[in-house]
């Protein structure tokens, strides 16, 4: 790749992070990731995994660090390190007691997404078939995020919370890994009303590579245009890239994801597997091919730098700044 | 107090925070303390607790901040408010998880006591009949907290244990709140060969006024001439104050930290009630006469200096810059 290619920042992977995986990613290109480091966990199991992770990062510090600013991934893309944020795809970790948003902020999180695939205390998620939409607690949990600079993510949300949530956000708000409904039908995808709702409070979207949720038979071409048309229907701005890249887990993993602690894995059903994924995305390293497609259907220069990293860099300067008002220190 | 008047740092209290006693400190001159935020909780319990203090602090900016390095200090002098160094009197919070020293360290937290009253998983009390010494878990932690920048106290550490862990810290240690044993026996004061280690390390001791380990008829100037032969004895540079006051909390607390959840109430004795401070020191308010007293038991203004502040800033100084090497980032 050209020595001045835009950054590129991924908007989620849910890896087994290793040294191989970081490497991974740099020779994919990739200068940060939102790393998600919480599906399921509460407060304590959590706080063991960031505890874990920092060890990681501080061994393999000449390719990796955590990053918690956008001046962070510049750094990064200098040294030749991924940065790593740290994200949540899930509120649990905050378990019923708002000031944990503050505690995990300090720790170095800076994304959370408000349920997972469960309704949870803060609303409702994209698998439920009644949507609470955002609880009291639920309104706590975004001022504070709003508060420290936290970024709200909607990609597992359910429809209503989602909604309430943009209303209810001072700040911007992200879907980190969702792809339109009208792209493949899934409860995990958005429909317009809320693409368009997220685009016109400022924030952004990220195309989303796991292969359920993506149309089976899609070519490089069709998903590269399919980010295209959703830059033509909500604007260039608000486009952008979450791959949802699993590395290192096994399919045990995968059980643990859809059952968590809440449901036995159905014992009339095969194990599940991880699903395939396209061959012209198999892991991190595929990226460069993707962002050539991205120039292949018609997106400029400018346009594909925005997608690929320029538009999640605008959203967390301007989320991770947070509200100073009312702040003694962030 | 004049305006040039040296900073003070109380190298300990453990109070149930709020305003009131916030501005108490403030009224006494006091410019940061190290405020104990656990005694026998765990990770999880304390993450709570260190959240609501954020909340505590955010709320009352205007008269105390949590303080983080040595500047802060000087921060808060030039804008009249209290800065709180976050503490832990045991290494509970770090549960069997070495890594949750950096976690607790990027929450704020600058000191820790290796042990309480009973032996733990890091080495031995000083009430513990047999010690241990410090263990393998123990020197991993003390590694660990060297490593990231944190005050490693040995106030009711066992014996071999404080022996120990002066030679296994590769930062100085502190003993924020302990008198010599020549000036009253307890198992919490420490025999010279311990202040001796201490301070020939570049540790630094912090007298300490909490009656039970004070000699019962000691007037303001015993307690003042007890520092300044502790200053001979061991130097000057190694003498400082830790008053252990304790404000806010009622009796339940005592018995609280006296039976944690380790033992039940003895009901054969009647339960337990805080001592009598002397009259002399009834709470930080009192630190301007105290200060006076240094100097009327011959101790000049560079020295009264060292030990109301100087000393302390010294040693935290040195401690919080951690071992730079093998670290990503503090």
């Amino acid at each position: 790749m050209k020595p001045d290619r835009p950054l590129f920042v991924d908007g989620l992977q849910i890896s087994n992070w290793s040294r191989a995986v970081f490497e991974e990613n740099l020779r994919g290109g990739v200068d940060a990731v939102n790393a998600t480091c919480a599906v399921w966990e509460g407060p304590l199991e959590t706080m063991g995994i960031i505890g874990r992770l920092y060890e990681l990062l501080r061994v393999n510090a000449d390719v990796a660090t955590l990053a918690l600013t956008v001046d962070d991934v510049t750094a990064c893309r200098r040294d030749g390190r991924l940065g790593v944020f740290l994200g949540f795809q899930n509120t649990s970790p905050f378990g019923d007691d708002y000031t944990m948003v503050e505690v995990f902020h300090r720790l170095g999180v800076r994304v959370a997404q408000l349920t997972y695939n469960i309704q949870n205390l803060v609303g409702g998620a994209c698998y439920d078939p009644v949507d609470s939409g955002l609880t009291r607690f639920g309104r706590r949990i975004v001022a504070e995020m709003n508060r420290v600079g936290m970024v709200v993510d909607l990609s597992h949300v359910g429809y209503r919370t989602c909604r309430d949530a943009v209303d209810a956000s001072a700040a911007p708000v992200a879907i980190t890994h969702s792809n339109p409904l009208w792209f493949f039908p899934s409860p995990r995808n958005k429909p317009d009303d809320v693409m368009k709702a997220v685009a016109g409070r400022g924030g952004v979207v990220g195309c989303c590579l796991y292969p359920n949720i993506v149309e089976s038979f899609a070519t490089r071409d069709d998903f590269c245009r399919m980010v295209a048309d959703l830059a033509d229907q909500i604007g260039i701005d608000h486009v952008a890239l979450g791959s949802d890249s699993v590395r290192g887990w096994g399919d045990d993993y995968l059980a643990y994801l859809r059952n968590g602690r809440w449901q036995p894995p159905d014992p009339s059903a095969p194990a599940p597997t991880w699903p395939r994924w396209p061959d012209w995305y198999q892991s991190p390293e595929d990226f460069p091919s993707l962002a050539e497609g991205l120039g292949r259907v018609g997106l400029d220069g400018d346009a594909v730098a925005k997608i690929l990293g320029g538009n999640w860099l605008r959203l967390f300067a301007e989320v991770f700044s947070g509200d100073k008002a009312g702040t003694d220190r962030s």
